[in-house]
């Protein structure tokens, strides 16, 4: 392994982070709310590690191979949220450690499951760092740092690729950097649309900013313990119909944008999803119509609670834990599936779930008609066998790991088993509130330290679609041979 | 579809199942318990239906093709089903039909789930006919027809191939008939060798039948309302280290009679099952030893609920909805893993969860050395990319299922997760009980009539592995091209 790069790059995602939280800070000085110190000293502290760092491990061999790709992605991702989570210690808002890395690394994978009891009695700075880290997680650290960084070879690829949900990679321009940019620009672009719209709809610029964050990264952290039930329909719309959109895959837009119309429009995946969404609405609409007096409320609250958990934002505007049994099924099942591949949305993702779909299928017409020879077809493209066998292999891995997190969570003593598979599914798939004792009313606070440091790890598996966090967790990676 | 021969095997089934009838009926001409009426009736409605579709779609073609082999699988069951449940209801014992054929369905595919809430009201004729339905349903209707039937030709391999479990059906003789007699053959000699050590360890002859029935199909009805708390330590060790057995790969019993004994011992499946068993045993028994006052009898309890979930049995010595959620939480695991394949038991099976793993690892080896060329061996021998996306699919498909049935009764009002979690579980899985409202001291009795029916489809689901019952609902089937 190359430890010289890896520690290398480690020390420049620190320095960056060092940059991003000049963010907090500002805020912290405009409104005088005591961040300004522990921000100043996370500061300096992740400017000293990165330059020691990046100084120290300095190498003229910058070449990567898969295995430091995984490794250095999640290596990075622990480590900002180890010093990320500093702040809200430090100001004493969040006075246990394992609770404040909890918190960001709940931030930065966009899941948005939070162990605050009274998220209104924190400071503003301390705020808007937390959905901060929404943002800056949801497109990727990783990205960022190629996207803006000078000096970095061709050879990170295998670092994009790590970072980027879905099961293929999206080339968007034949230079690496360029497609990083491209992406950081229309989600930026994206950022701020969402930011004009909830302002010009009356809604503070500060709250705004916290929300905007919170959907762009499909997040979730808000500000107030009700979420976004106490915004008015207007903006509670804006936000839905935005979740929906940051659901989507970053390609099309790109397409958008460059005026490929008919290519974007022809996605698959695109369509499923929208299906799914509109689908679940509508029978979600049927079954909670009777506890509304009016259609355009009850809509509202099915489109939103569904775009908020089918992009695995986290978001609500009801208490949808006291819905029938059908409605929290429902979204129990779209937690699952997730989002649409190169979104930054979490879940198994939609492009999976239909090829795992027109595999069966495939399966069933051989079973009836042995020497049939058909292809899976995805996007226009036939898929070959070694994808087919990746994705059957991924779902298993992911129920696997499902299970096996379940399965330490059950340790704790105290919770039923709909809050702590509920708990898992949440963290798992990057959505945030669960239901009953995790359900969207109410937080993670009561869970033991260990079960926070498992479900921060399963944050993680699920943001970085498992193998990153595998390999480097596996015993192969760390005994020489 | 050669629907002349799919109606004529079915007729020569029903023959079969009046045959069968025999049984139950002699045991009420025995002990005068009523049920006299209710047999012969439905033996003579078995014969009558059987001799009319037999000698009407008498057919000179007995070519089928895998459609109608799948086909004949799923209507075998479902008619054997539906008729078996008529004494129930004549009888009065259970009005109901919809639960009796619950019940009847829940004892064919050896699941052993009940709708009964006082088992030991029922006569000993409907007991014993209860019972026998798991030994029937154990090693398959469709290879004893194979079996004792004349004048079927050799084309029936896709029959066979439907309902034995596993991914790959052992030819353990070049003559399709010789290898059902040969199951059958070793089947009935455990069955006697349990039967005796039961009577021997002085069980009454009419307890140990039912319990070996039980015990042989991996079914789980029992006569006591406390399932097997009340009998002596060594009965209820024999019944649980003969669940153990009848969830092992009968092929290998027949290596074993043949003398080969190197290669029977050299199963892959065999040690990882082993392995599965104790180790689980040894993880609950450190768990609840603090309920016991000593050693033996949390061991004892310990084993018992793990054979009987992990060979999906479901008798059981102790309410073990009592237990903490660790042990819980293991039971739920071993349900979904189930034991080995070609045994009577259900579940994934071994060899899947196996080759998963094994797929999982090299997916990873690959990852990491993109240019790496490793194949996946299993029991000494290369698997092949098709059925490696196969065990894939299958996985999927059952994974998929099983979010569908218990979506669907999630409809039923009144009922926790939990209850409806393992609900769908246990019944999908054949295992019998779940955990809270349908846990070992409990019934499925509260469910309405169409979460019954959803759960015999379930089960049925489970028993042939999904694709026979798949097949036979999907609209292709159905509609002519």
């Amino acid at each position: 392994m190359n430890r010289k790069m890896v520690f290398s790059l480690i020390g420049r995602i620190l320095l960056l982070e060092g940059a991003l939280l000049l963010l907090p800070l500002a805020v912290s000085l405009y409104y005088q709310d005591g961040g300004q110190i522990p921000f100043l000293l996370t500061i300096v502290l992740c400017e000293t590690l990165g330059l020691l760092l990046s100084r120290l491990f300095r190498t003229e061999n910058q070449v990567i191979y898969a295995k430091e790709g995984f490794f250095v992605t999640a290596l990075a991702w622990l480590s900002v949220s180890a010093l990320g989570a500093l702040p809200f210690v430090i100001s004493g808002e969040i006075p246990s450690y394992v609770d404040a890395f909890f918190e960001t690394v709940s931030g930065f994978t966009t899941t948005g499951a939070s162990i605050l009891n009274d998220v209104e009695s924190m400071s503003r700075s301390m705020l808007i760092w937390r959905s901060f880290t929404h943002w800056i997680g949801g497109m990727g650290v990783l990205v960022l740092m190629v996207a803006i960084m000078p000096n970095l070879s061709g050879r990170t690829i295998h670092v994009l690729r790590a970072e980027m949900p879905g099961p293929t990679m999206g080339k968007l321009s034949p230079r690496l950097r360029d497609t990083a940019k491209i992406l950081y620009l229309l989600y930026i672009a994206m950022t701020v649309l969402e930011l004009i719209l909830l302002v010009a709809g009356g809604m503070p610029l500060f709250d705004s900013a916290i929300h905007t964050f919170g959907t762009a990264g499909t997040g979730g952290f808000g500000m107030k313990a009700a979420s976004i039930a106490g915004y008015t329909p207007y903006q509670q719309w804006v936000i839905a119909v935005f979740m929906m959109l940051f659901g989507v895959n970053f390609n099309l837009y790109f397409l958008l944008v460059m005026g490929r119309f008919r290519s974007a429009l022809r996605s698959e995946e695109l369509w499923t999803y929208l299906f799914i969404v509109f689908g679940a609405t509508l029978l979600i609409y049927v079954n909670i119509a009777y506890q509304f007096s009016n259609m355009g409320d009850a809509v509202r609250a099915a489109y939103f609670q569904v775009t908020s958990i089918s992009s695995t934002t986290g978001f609500s505007t009801v208490n949808f834990d006291e819905w029938p049994t059908l409605s929290r099924m429902i979204l129990v099942l779209l937690m699952f599936i997730g989002a649409c591949a190169g979104s930054t949305a979490g879940g198994l993702k939609v492009s999976r779930v239909v090829l795992l779909y027109k595999t069966t299928r495939r399966e069933i017409r051989h079973l009836l008609h042995p020497r049939s020879v058909t292809s899976v077809r995805f996007e226009g493209k036939p898929v070959d066998s070694p994808t087919l066998i990746s994705i059957g292999t991924y779902f298993a891995l992911y129920i696997g790991l499902f299970a096996a997190f379940w399965f330490i969570i059950s340790f704790q003593p105290n919770f039923d088993g709909v809050s702590n598979f509920t708990a898992v599914a949440a963290c798992y798939n990057n959505i945030g509130p669960g239901l009953n004792l995790v359900g969207p009313a109410a937080s993670y606070s009561a869970y033991s330290p260990f079960c926070k440091i498992v479900l921060s790890i399963a944050m993680l598996f699920g943001r970085l679609e498992i193998y990153p966090m595998l390999i480097s967790l596996s015993p192969s990676t760390w005994i020489k041979k």
